[in-house]
């Protein structure tokens, strides 16, 4: 029996694009020879749709597109993911199911049971679970045992903690599946291709039985899926795997017996790297951008940026704005100059310093001073800055992308309305520890110094008033990044973040900082952040900015 | 049996605060010689509070309040709405539930079985329902039936449709309670006090039993729980019927035979203020801002909110900065100088023509022309306002309060970072053809005129480019208005709209700019708005920005 992979990049809504790259997809499989092709979960009309679920027109477009790809199907099996209404009178509206097509004959719909509700994941809001549950589909004498997305993820052998009693998985197999076939929309986070790889292995051999698992690939606002989808044997070797973050259609025989030799690179830091990437390519390219602009300061948020953005969307459609003011250092300029001579990318000069100047005297403001009670004039600088971006965003269509990192926003080291402008936080979600690791793996794989050592290796410094120094008011990075990777990450409580060895005062001082109501407001403000971990600021935590809790030591 | 209603104002993770104000209502009713006092749902620890109710060192300290309030309550019972941790390997880590306390004991609770996951709410994100089903308490040989919130609200002879199957408020009767107790975090939308006594009017006369109704009052965020608490008898007269928008302890006997002869108002207009000052009220008091402030241009949205915020935080800690620009009528200061005058507070004025000219020459961006291609420059004017009113918050530690209509920023016309910029959207929730009424309301109600009559009856005008009018861009408020209501409150399907009456190019043309990802782009980034409607703009509506379905006629 031929399987292939559909691993394709969906658009949310676009259900006539969406079509024709299913359809397309299933051509290939036929003219390969294949049985069975397997796509994603919800692909016809999109996973991360939100309340688009609940709009009747887009539900019936929906529907209606269903049956291109049944007529589409003639001489092969295909399993799509896709949304059916609930006919009932109590329950949410809709099903969240894989339509399981043979032969230009529509067999069924597997409906998915175990309904996500954490972190990214609102399915509860939209699905009503599978209560037929009907899961077992016979095509050619092969019983197809077919789940979707989290009705897979709940083996007990795997999982130290469980959200759910049952194991939809392991009731299929119990029923009697000689393949199972599992659709996702899982997206990427730190470790996830390499936990998924295992996760596939582990239940393949443990049951000995073959497993198709196919997951979505792309970028939606600050979603990320990764794809690499896999097939593995009854033994639990990986016989075919397709790539992260690109579209994959491959075809293998279940039986062929060997594992496939390409793999997944282990490098994290190129993962990250590559959803980056992807991200900022799939948010341009999906909302009709072309081109994308940045503030580029000199130092190494927006260098990064820089380099991740020109290898998005091309070096000539990168626009990168230096606006220094009266507190940037020389080399703001002159390391910027080099990183953009790098690049091979456009460059403008818009100082600050003249519209400072006007708006200080107008308004009577603090000059910003070493240390000083300057807080609204150093604010000015960024939002003024932010005001010459938008209006060169505007002016020009250009998509502004915005550099703050992870480590800043959480502790609220960040102007709103000023560096946080911007369609998309490329750095969002990633902190300024692994910046620095990503922007040498950059250079270190291209062989050359693309983003500046001494950009690199640079004191922090926002230069919003004279020899300002990140470390004036925040601990070191490397002392705090992990702290808030425990607390984000893994939802750490201040004790276990203390007892893996972290100093109390120090943790209870960066947690007040991340919990502070003003800084929260902040962050509820942010665009989307590129997800590159767990419970990520934005969509993935969500907390209320009034809120009066304090820490122990506060 | 004596019963009081203890609806108080709690603030997320203030347990202490919250704690003293229960022990102080416990006290009260102990002083009428009440049998019973009833708290709203999840009050010790705040209802909203999202995902701190997954952090452990909160619900630690939530779980050790509870002994506190045990102790207070020798001598009567209390019912409690709080959490508790789910003792299970598999499921969500906490329930939601009634503590049932009598005479200085904890005899049990009763875990919330219905776990809404629509429009605001996120239960299931966070608990897990009621599998015990323990609901009924036998106190003084009467039988107390206790429901959480949701429990309540699913009564098949008064819905049409429905979410759930089951109706635990019914099974608690069947179980053979005596009385029936709901407690609740219902936040106010329009028409909503009303539905709410009708609801347990119809119960309690179906049923034949006294229903004691108690709901939390008070803003967070941009939720605003409205109380309006209600004992109804068995009769379904409302014996007791709380104030709505203000805390609310009062006892009643519940034989007393005879309905309470406050009532409460019926007039919308009225409600809906009442919740914006409240709201208001509560965003800058629980977050510590004594003072705000907010740019007033003559227009009616800035005035009616200074309105409020005159009411809300009183005029002497309100200050209105004028910033006029070259294309601001004449009307525009004379007009905002009189209704600061009516109002009694403080004013300022910061023109920006000054900036605006330096940064216009700088950039060689086209000036703003009448009907021209002059976004950039247009938008500048307002982001530069936003850079002044920020300037000011910052230096002087004001709340800023943003000032759009809903109409507004349902169809993007708006500047993010702009006119967007601040802590609370005022009217964000308010469409065009209600901030006239409120206003109108205001003068009236006040018998004299507060918000110039100049000021409601000028067409509507952004002023950022020479005779510049919303109608040049938009269709009539009158017409938009009704079409904006359907499809986000009612979430209407645009066949639907079109069947109540609407014209289906309007309606197409009012949709395509709702749902144009470029406005989506700034709903996301908006401070929270004060709700008034269901299924709001903000936490309520969840689209992404990426999305690419488009209506038929585009």
């Amino acid at each position: 029996m031929k399987v292939t992979i559909g691993q394709i990049n969906s658009t949310n809504g676009d259900i006539t694009g969406n079509v024709r790259k299913i359809v397309a997809a299933i051509e290939k499989a036929k003219s390969d020879g294949s049985d069975l092709i397997v796509f994603p979960e919800v692909i016809v009309h999109g996973y991360t749709s939100q309340d688009w679920f609940q709009d009747p027109d887009i539900i019936e477009h929906s529907l209606d597109a269903l049956d291109d790809i049944i007529r589409a199907s003639d001489g092969i099996t295909a399993i799509v993911g896709t949304i059916r209404p609930n006919a009932d009178n109590d329950g949410r509206r809709l099903y969240n199911c894989a339509a399981v097509i043979h032969n230009g004959e529509l067999l069924g719909f597997a409906d998915k049971t175990l309904l996500p509700e954490y972190d990214v994941f609102d399915d509860p809001r939209y699905f009503e679970p599978n209560h037929a549950t009907r899961r077992l589909f016979e095509v050619n004498g092969v019983k197809l045992g077919v789940v979707v997305c989290e009705d897979f993820w709940n083996d007990k052998t795997f999982w130290k903690d469980r959200l759910y009693e049952h194991d939809p998985a392991d009731e299929v197999i119990e029923m009697g599946a000689d393949v199972v076939v599992s659709i996702n929309a899982s997206p990427y986070n730190k470790g996830k291709i390499k936990l998924r790889c295992e996760m596939v292995a582990h239940r393949a051999k443990r049951q000995n039985v073959p497993i198709v698992f196919v997951n979505l690939v792309g970028g939606n606002d600050g979603i990320v899926f990764d794809g690499a989808s896999l097939i593995a044997d009854q033994e639990g070797d990986i016989i075919l795997q397709a790539a992260a973050f690109e579209e994959f259609v491959e075809t293998v025989e279940l039986d062929v017996g060997r594992p496939d030799a390409r793999g997944i690179s282990g490098a994290e830091c190129e993962a990250i790297r590559q959803a980056l990437v992807l991200g900022i390519r799939d948010y341009a390219r999906k909302n009709g951008f072309g081109k994308v602009l940045l503030g580029l300061s000199g130092g190494i948020d927006s260098s990064l940026v820089a380099a991740l953005a020109a290898e998005a969307v091309g070096p000539e459609n990168l626009l990168c704005v230096m606006m220094p003011s009266p507190f940037s250092s020389e080399g703001s300029i002159k390391d910027s100059e080099e990183l953009i001579k790098n690049l091979g990318c456009e460059s403008r000069l818009e100082p600050i310093s003249d519209t400072f100047e006007v708006l200080l005297e107008q308004m009577k403001l603090n000059k910003p001073t070493k240390g000083g009670e300057s807080l609204a004039a150093e604010n000015m600088q960024s939002r003024l800055r932010g005001v010459i971006l938008m209006a060169i965003s505007n002016a020009e269509g250009r998509l502004l992308l915005s550099t703050g990192n992870k480590s800043e926003l959480a502790v609220g080291y960040c102007t709103l309305y000023g560096d946080t402008n911007g369609g998309l936080a490329v750095l969002g979600d990633v902190l300024k520890t692994e910046v620095w690791e990503i922007a040498r793996h950059i250079n270190e794989s291209a062989g050359r110094e693309i983003i500046p050592n001494k950009i690199i290796d640079k004191k922090p410094s926002a230069e919003l008033a004279p020899n300002q120094f990140d470390q004036d008011s925040l601990p070191a990075y490397e002392l705090m990044d992990p702290i808030l990777e425990l607390y984000f990450e893994r939802k750490a409580a201040p004790s276990e973040i203390i007892a893996a060895g972290h100093d109390a005062n120090l943790v209870y001082s960066v947690l007040n900082k991340v919990e502070n109501p003003a800084n929260e407001f902040k962050r509820q403000q942010l665009p989307p952040s590129i997800i590159i971990s767990k419970n990520a600021i934005g969509v993935g935590r969500r907390r209320p900015i009034t809120h009066k809790y304090r820490r122990p030591t506060n």
